[in-house]
C-alpha cells in the first residue's frame, strides 16, 4: 500500500468541527471517552478519515465502534497504546461524510487504569460543522443501559467488556428514532440506594453529579473524571431513568460488611417471600431524594422512570416514591414507564437483555417520547 | 337442498355435554349469553350441526362469531327473532369437531331488550364432554375489554355493536394463548369511580358482585341478570383488570347532573393542567375499595391491574392506591402491568385500540401471566 | 326493536348507482354472483343498508363477507330462499359509507343448484357512485386462487365451502394494496391440461371466454353462465395465471377414465421418479396454447405466471412454454413469477395456503407488480 | 496492561485443531484466506486468544469478523503488516469457546497485492476438536453473493471494501440456519457469460476450477490460487448459483473492447427494448456449458440456480438453459428458485441488496433447501 500521502493530523485543538458525544471535562486533550456511547463525530471531505486514540487499561479493554452516514460499519476492541485506526479510506473525496466513533464499554469503575483518549484526526479532506440534533436526552442506568448482555451467545456468561455496547442499546435506538443526542450514565451491578450485592457506595446518584464520578484513580481524576459536571451547558429534553434492578436484587443477596468500619448493609428478605417494608422505605427514599437531584440539576426536562426490562418486582415501590416526591414537590413533568420484560427470545448474554429485548423496550420509550417532545 | 333428516333437536336440558362460557345464570333455560366473550362450546360428531337461538333488542344489535376447531369462522349480525343458525354442515361424521358460538357484543347497558338466548342445538351427531382449560381467567373492563374499535376502518367514529368483539379482543388472545377459560366483565364508558361523562353510577365495583348488572330492566332481571354471582363456582387463577381510562376521561368532561338529586359530580382539573389531588383520592379510594372487593371474592387469584392501552395518566393513582391497598392488607398477591399505548399504527376505529393494538397488549399479558402462573 | 319505517326497496334496476365485481352477466336481473370475489359495491348515505338475495343449492353453501369502509366487518354461510341481510345499521345518516358485499365461495362446478343472486337493497339514504380503481387485476387459478385454506383449522380435512374465501386470498390482498378491482376465474382441482385426477377435461381454458363455464346445469345457463364473455368491456392492466398445481399431482395420481368413451388420460411417472418427458411435453403445449388464448382476449394485459404456493415441480414445463410462446408469438409482454412455498408456520386447512402463506405471496406479487404497473 | 505470561504460540503448523472455512491451498504455510467466508475456526481453552495474521494490499484493504459461541462479536479492516488480533480476553479458563475468524471482503481481482494469510494462534488455553457441520454448501455467485451493500447507507455509492461482507450475507444465512458449512465462489460484476460492462474474461465458469482463480498476480500464484481446485475432498450437499444478474446488465452497456485484439464484445439490445435473440442464446449456451462443468466436479450435489435479488430479467434464459441442459444430461438433481427481488425497504449501499434483502433471500433457499437435504 502506498501511503496517503495528502493525510494531515488535525489535533482536536486545531480544529472545532467535531461534535463530543457524552459527558466528559471537554476542556482536557487528549479529550477522554468515558462512558459507553460517549465519542466523537465529523463531517468530513476527503477520501480517508484516520482516527488518532490513545488506550490503556489494566484488565477491561475499551471497545470502540463506528458509524459512517449513520450506518454501523465497525466494532473491535483496542489494546494498551497509541493507535492510528482507519475509519475509510477509498472514498469520493469531494462528498461530506457524517463519521460517528463510539466507546461500545461503559465507564469502568473497577479498573482505574482503563481510558480511551482522542487526540484527533487523519485527513486529507476538510472538516464541516455538525448539525446539531433536534432533541437532546440522558439515560441514567445500570448494566441494562450498559448494554451488557447486548452481545454474546446465550451461554456466555463471563463479565467482560465485549458483551457490552452502545451499539445495541436501547438508547441509541430511542435516539436515533427521534433524532436526539445523547449521554448515558450508567454502571453495571449499581442501584438506586445500593448495588446487587448490597453495597451501598454503588448507587448512580452518588456520582449523578460529577462528570464521570465512576471512573477511580488518579489518572481519571487528571481527566476530569472527579470534576462537578456542568448541567448547564448541555440540557436534556427528557432524562430517562432506568435503575432499580439491582436494589431489587439485593434483597435476595446476603448483606455487605463495610471493610472499613465493619457494618453490615442489607436489603432484607421476611420470612414470606415479601420484602422488609422497612427496606423498601429506605429504597423508596433513595428514589425520592434522586428524583429531586435530578431535577435540581436539570429544572425543564421531562423525567421518566422507564423500568422492568428485568422484572417488576419494585413497581411499586418506585411508583409510590415518585408519587411522593411528586406530592411534596408539585413536580407534573415526571412519568412511570413500564418496559417489556426480557423473555427466553429476547434474552441475550449473561442472562441480561438482547438486542431483540432492547429493540422492545425502544419502541415503548420512542413511542412515550414522541407524546412528550411534540407536545 | 334436501334437508338433513337426521337433525334431532337438543334443548340445552336434554344434554349435559355444553362448557358454558361467561358469567351467566345457568339455571336459567333459554340460556343467556350476556357479556362478549359469552357463549357455549361443545365436542361434537355427526355432519351438521346447529344453534337454536332467541335474540331481541330495542336499538343494539348482538353479533355473534363462531369459531371451528379453535379457527374464526365467521361473524354475523342477529335480528330479532327465533333463529336456527348452521354452525357447519357436510362434515366427516365420525370426526368430533370442537365448536364454540360466541357472543361478540358486550353486555349492554343501554337496550334493556337486547338479549341473545340459546335454546339447544340440532345435530346428527353425538354429543361429548368438553375437557376443561388448564386456567381460568377474569377480565374486569370498560371498551377496551369489550373490543370496541376492533373492527372498523379507522375513520369510523359512530358508536355501535359492530365495532365491539371478543374476537379481536386481547382478553382472547391472551386466554388462548394460555390455554385458559375467561370471563369477562366490561362496560364502555365505566371506570372505577365514575364514567368518562362523570356520571358517578357507571362505575364497575357496583355492578361487579352481580351475575350482569350492567344488564337493566325486568327482562333480564327475569334472566337472571341482577342475581349475585356466586364466586365460589368458576375461581380465577389471575384477575385482569383494564379500568381507569375513563376515570381519567372524566377530568377533561363538565360534571355530571344527578336527574334526580340534581347534585353535579365532577372530576376537576385544575388550571395548571394536573388533575384536582381531592378527586383524584377519591379515585384513588375507588380502586382501594374496588380491589378490597375482587381479593374478597376470589381469597386466591392473582390480581394484576392491567393499564395504558389509551394513556398512562392516572398511573400513579393506580399504583398509589394499589401499594396502599397491599399495606393495608397485606396482600402480596396484586401487581401492577403498564400496556403499550395505541398509536397511529395500531388504532382502529373510534379512535379506539385496533387488533394491533390489542395483539401488543396480549403479548405483554401473555408473557407477564406465564411468569405468573407457571409458578 | 321498531323497524325502520324509512328504508326503501331498491332493485338493481332502479339505480345505477353501484359497481358489479367479478364477471358476470350484467344484463341479468337478479345479478348472479358466480365466482368468489364477485360482488356488489356502494356508496350510500343513510342510516340502514339491507341487501336483498336469492340463494339456493343442493350441497354446498354459499359464504358471504362485507366490507364497510374497506374494513373486513362479517362473514357467513346463507341457506336457501330469499334474504334480507342487514349491512348496517344505526350509523350518521349523512356520511357516505362505502359497503362491499363478496362472494366468498368459488363459483361451484359440482353443484348445479348453487346460485347466489342479488336483488338490490333496502336503505333509508341515498346512493352515490363508486369511483373506479386505478388498475384492474384479474387472477386466473385453482383452489389457491379459491382460497381453499384459508380459513379453517390446520387438521381440517374436509372439502367444504367455509374453507375457501376471497376475504383472506392473496388475490384480494395484492388487489387491496394495489387499488385495483379484481375478477377471479378459479377453481379447485383444476389445471391447464387436466385435473389433480387426470380429468382432462377440468382445464381452466375450456372455460375461460365464457363468463362462468364452471357453473353447470340448466339454471346457470339461463344466469348467463356460458354465455361468452366480452373481454372488451373490463380491461385487466395485468393477468395472475396461477396454476400448474394440479399438472404436477396428476402425475402421481391413476389415470382418469372417460366414462362415456372409456378411454384412460394419465399423466406419466416414470420409474426413477420423473415425469414423463411426452406428458410433461403435452403440458407444455397446454400452457402455450392458454399464453395464446389470454393474449388473444387481453391484448394490452401484462400476463404473469405466478407459481409455487404448493410446490415448485412445473417450474421448468411452465418456464419453457413460455419461452416457447415467447419465441412463437415475440410477445415480451410476459413474466414468470415464483411465489414463496408453503410451510408448516403458513400453512392453513386442508394442507392449503393458509392466510399467512397468502399474504407471502401477495408480498411477492404486490412488489412485482409494482414495477409493471408504474412503468 | 500486564501481558499474559501463559500465552503460547501456535503456528498452524503445529496443531491439528481446526477448520479451515472457503477454498484455499491447505498446503499453504501461512494460510491464505482467499474469498469472503474463508476462515478459520477452532474450539478452544483458556482465558485469551489471539491469531497472527500477515495482510497486504495496493488499494483494497480486507476486513475482517468474529463470531464467539456463533454470535457476531467484532468487524474491522486491517492495515498491511503482520497483526496478532485479539479475539478474546478474560473469558473462564476451563469453558470450551467456539471462535470463527472470517474474512469479510471478496476475493479481490483488481489487487493483486490483496491478501490475508493466517500464521497462527496465541493462547492460555488448549485446542480440540472442530466438530464438523451436517451439511455443506457452495455458493456461486456476483456482488450479490460477495455482500455487496450489506453494509453501509443507502446514500453510499463508492465501490469498497467495507461494503462487502459474509457477516450480512444471505449465504451466511442459509448456511448457519441449516447447519452448514460453506464456500463462497463470487465475484463482483462477474456473470455466466460475461461481466456487467461486456468483458467476457469476467465470467465465473472461467475461474471455477481453480482454487482462486479471481486472485491474480504473482503472489497470489504463489499462495497457490491458480492450482486445480480439488472438488473430492469437499463434496457439497446443495450448490447455489446466483448469477444472471451482471449478465443482464450487460444488454445496457456499450460493447467492451478487447485490449489486445480489438475486437468487441456486446450484448445486444434490440430498438424494442428486448435483448438480442442471438445474444440471448449465448447466454443460454454459457449457462448450460456451466452447469455441465458444475456437474462433472460435483457428480452428487443438488444444484439449485437461485436469481432474481437484482431483477427477473433473464429468469427465461436461465430455466430455458436449465430446461436444454436438463434434456440433454438427464440430470434431474437440478432447480431454479427465484429470490425475492430488492426493494426500497429492503436495499442496501450501492442501491445493492442490503441486510433485509438478504434476510428475505436467505429465507426461501432455507426453506427449499429443507425439503431437498431433509429427503
Amino acid at each position: 500500500m502506498e501511503p496517503n500521502k495528502n493525510l494531515k493530523v488535525y489535533t482536536l485543538k486545531e480544529t472545532e468541527n467535531y461534535l463530543i458525544h457524552g459527558r466528559t471535562d471537554e476542556t482536557q486533550y487528549p479529550l477522554p471517552l468515558f462512558f459507553n456511547g460517549s465519542g466523537i463525530e465529523v463531517n468530513v471531505t476527503g477520501t480517508e478519515l484516520w482516527i488518532d486514540v490513545d488506550v490503556d487499561f489494566d484488565i477491561y479493554e475499551p471497545w470502540t465502534s463506528v458509524e459512517l452516514n449513520g450506518a454501523f460499519m465497525g466494532r473491535q476492541m483496542l489494546m494498551p497504546g497509541k493507535h492510528s485506526l482507519c475509519l475509510f479510506r477509498g472514498m469520493s473525496a469531494d462528498v461530506v461524510k457524517n463519521v460517528r466513533f463510539f466507546r461500545e464499554l461503559q465507564a469502568m469503575s473497577e479498573d482505574n487504569a482503563c481510558r480511551l483518549l482522542v487526540n484527533g484526526f487523519r485527513c486529507d479532506g476538510n472538516f464541516f460543522p455538525v448539525i446539531p440534533k433536534r432533541f437532546k436526552l440522558e439515560f441514567i442506568g445500570d448494566s441494562i443501559t450498559s448494554g451488557e448482555g447486548t452481545y454474546g451467545a446465550n451461554e456466555d456468561m463471563d463479565w467482560l467488556p465485549m458483551y457490552m455496547s452502545v451499539s445495541r442499546n436501547y438508547a441509541k435506538m430511542v435516539s436515533d428514532a427521534l433524532g436526539a443526542e445523547y449521554r448515558l450514565v450508567s454502571q453495571g451491578g449499581w442501584g438506586v440506594l445500593c448495588g446487587w450485592d448490597n453495597d451501598p457506595r454503588h448507587n448512580i446518584p452518588s456520582i449523578y453529579e460529577q462528570i464521570c464520578g465512576l471512573a477511580q484513580g488518579e489518572t481519571n481524576e487528571k481527566l476530569g473524571a472527579k470534576k462537578p459536571y456542568d448541567f448547564s451547558r448541555w440540557i436534556p429534553d427528557a432524562i430517562i431513568v432506568n435503575l432499580g434492578t439491582n436494589d431489587a436484587g439485593a434483597f435476595r443477596q446476603p448483606g455487605w460488611r463495610d471493610p472499613v468500619s465493619g457494618e453490615v448493609f442489607r436489603q432484607r428478605m421476611q420470612e414470606d417471600g415479601t420484602f422488609h417494608p422497612k427496606d423498601v422505605a429506605r429504597f423508596e427514599e433513595a428514589v425520592v431524594s434522586f428524583l429531586g437531584m435530578i431535577r435540581r440539576n436539570n429544572p425543564t426536562s421531562h423525567i421518566v422512570w422507564a423500568y422492568g426490562m428485568l422484572g417488576f418486582e419494585l413497581t411499586f415501590a418506585i411508583t409510590e416514591a415518585m408519587s411522593k416526591y411528586q406530592r411534596m414537590s408539585g413536580d407534573a413533568n415526571i412519568a412511570f414507564l413500564q418496559l417489556p420484560n426480557t423473555t427466553e427470545e429476547t434474552v441475550g448474554s449473561r442472562t441480561h437483555p438482547g438486542v431483540r429485548s432492547h429493540e422492545r423496550a425502544a419502541q415503548i420509550v420512542i413511542e412515550y417520547l414522541e407524546t412528550v417532545l411534540r407536545a
